[in-house]
């Protein structure tokens, strides 16, 4: 899905003639659906996203296009909504791709990577750096038509029960983490383990874990992992932002009206910007309270850094030997890193170092 | 505006009952507005990001809201788009509300401040933190409702015939610089000076000025200032995103149906994010192109950034005793800044610092 040509064919569309004809809007048809979210209710910013979404929908189409949103669990369990959606036992979804990687691995770049594009750059990567041409041609395999909705921002690097000083800490360590990024902290010689959410707090309490990394402190605050492991490393790596989709099963997609269709576009780009707002208005409370709750704030040591790196570069260079649309999507994505990575620390990067500590250095 | 109050709202003032009932859509009038851009076409992406908001609104409103678009100059000039909406000759327009300080100082902050929030700072300010609220409670004054509309990114701090090593060196220098930041530079012993920007090349070939800022590699490009002052430097410290407003004449808005006032709401909400998403696609291009023109890239030497944070703090402490507005919204303005920078250097800046680097540093 291209926005920028979808607005301008759009414009160029309307024939001068039809602007005095009401018959498409009198024509305009009642369409349900019903949608899943992969995450529960709890998460208000996660799942307020997609609630915000379906509203807005509804909203834009004077509420002839209602689309029902269940958080996760309620009519499909969390990580089932993609194949819920293929096969279309309900209509759409709000989901993070990463979670379907065990399917194909090229998955995993249209939500994070370890070293990735951040929030704002993975905006510009999908909407101008061929990003959505991408996203678009591996959906369409699974039946499903997939718009960019909402992102986390950088994430924390997670709770720890010890501190860790070096990358021979990580052997062994037994760490709740996902994905990827649980691949990468084998190669780093970590023992990573997929826990359920409810699963994690009791497992770290009891030691069953050594560490486990969630999204950031307006979310981790509440499943309240600062009793049972108080430091807190950042950054989050492997997740510098993670991004959502809103997904529709294709053929319920062709057969909207192009207005609903629009809708359900521009209340997707909303979120873009609208839930990263909205965790960080959240997340600088949340970790004040964090910290006053004896949360011990670390950043991960440069070494640990740097053979994260190495791990992750031979990680992607593996992955894309033995897949060629992994390699193929990630040749894109690694282009257009370098110029982002390149050009961000001219203006924007420099200008942050020297802001954000100024009021604490400068005298 | 609150676009979270207006997105509840308007999803639980949708009766069940209202559901089965086409008799609004049947109802949807014809509404033609003309609409001033301060920017000319040649600077495609803030000229074009109005174009775009135009075209989604006609999109959203399947033709019958159209609101055409004129660049800076055919109907209007650029710095006079807010008087010409507050009078009501056009029904609205698409500017930087710090061209208006001048008729209120209290206007900068809702554009960009010295040493203020960035691009994903400010929507998170705008749209959780009060900046919506006390922007619409400033432009309602002049009659105008006013709704955030795209953003330029961190600036870049122009071009100079001469290269800048020190505070002193700023002294009598000539500097094409707007509002506030030539206030400031004031303060720093230099001679801000207001030229358009179609005068800027030839005064600086003939030495009549000495440097220009204008906006970032792409736009500046188009200028080809680079041929008349090489030293580029960095960042924009003035400008670490430039916000827009899409404004409209209050009673014209108040006209409108609730569906064009979503669909104009929701068009500008996709800009805040698309317009940056353009400019970080097209800025690395643009700077690469710049450099191998000649452009020579400096940072500002930690002294004049120190120079300029203190003279700034002095500055808005100055304006703030003289205007009660202006100091209440830098109150709030200032509290989220806190907040912001205290937050984004744990996970975000953290991941910048170390990302952005690796690829050059990792071996």
């Amino acid at each position: 899905m291209n926005r920028r040509s979808m607005v301008g064919a759009a414009a160029a569309a309307i024939p001068a003639a039809a602007i005095a004809t009401p018959a498409l809007a009198q024509a305009m048809p009642e369409v349900r659906w019903r949608a899943a979210s992969s995450f529960p209710r709890v998460f208000d910013v996660l799942y307020g996203t997609f609630d915000r979404i379906c509203a807005r929908v509804a909203q834009l189409t004077e509420g002839k296009f209602r689309i029902q949103p269940f958080p996760a669990g309620e009519i499909v369990g969390g990580l089932q909504v993609l194949d819920a959606v293929q096969a279309g036992t309900i209509e759409a979804g709000h989901t993070a791709s990463y979670y379907y990687l065990g399917k194909e691995p090229a998955f995993a770049p249209f939500t994070a990577m370890c070293f990735g594009l951040n929030t704002r750059q993975m905006t510009a990567w999908f909407r101008y750096g061929g990003g959505n041409e991408l996203a678009a041609e591996l959906f369409r395999e699974y039946n499903i038509h997939a718009i960019t909705a909402g992102d986390t921002g950088a994430q924390m690097g997670g709770w720890f029960r010890n501190e860790i000083t070096s990358v021979e800490q990580l052997r062994g360590l037994k760490f709740r983490i996902t994905g990827l990024a649980g691949q990468l902290f084998t190669r780093l010689g970590a023992a990573p383990t997929l826990i359920a959410p409810a699963d994690i707090y009791p497992s770290l309490e009891r030691g069953v874990i050594d560490a486990a990394e969630f999204v950031g402190p307006h979310d981790d605050e509440r499943a309240n992992y600062v009793r049972v492991a108080r430091f807190y490393y950042a950054p989050g790596f492997w997740e510098p932002g993670a991004r959502l989709h809103f997904i529709s099963n294709q053929r319920a997609y062709a057969a909207l009206p192009d207005l609903y269709k629009h809708a359900l576009d521009v209340a997707c780009a909303e979120a873009d910007s609208d839930m990263v707002a909205r965790y960080d208005h959240l997340n600088p409370q949340a970790l004040r309270r964090l910290v006053a709750a004896g949360a011990q704030l670390r950043f991960w040591p440069r070494p640990v850094l740097e053979a994260a790196w190495r791990a992750n570069e031979e990680m992607v260079a593996d992955i894309s030997r033995q897949n060629a649309r992994f390699a193929r999507v990630m040749e894109s994505y690694n282009r257009f890193r370098g110029d982002q990575f390149q050009w961000f620390r001219i203006a924007e990067n420099s200008y942050d170092n020297f802001a954000f500590s100024a009021a604490q250095t400068v005298r």
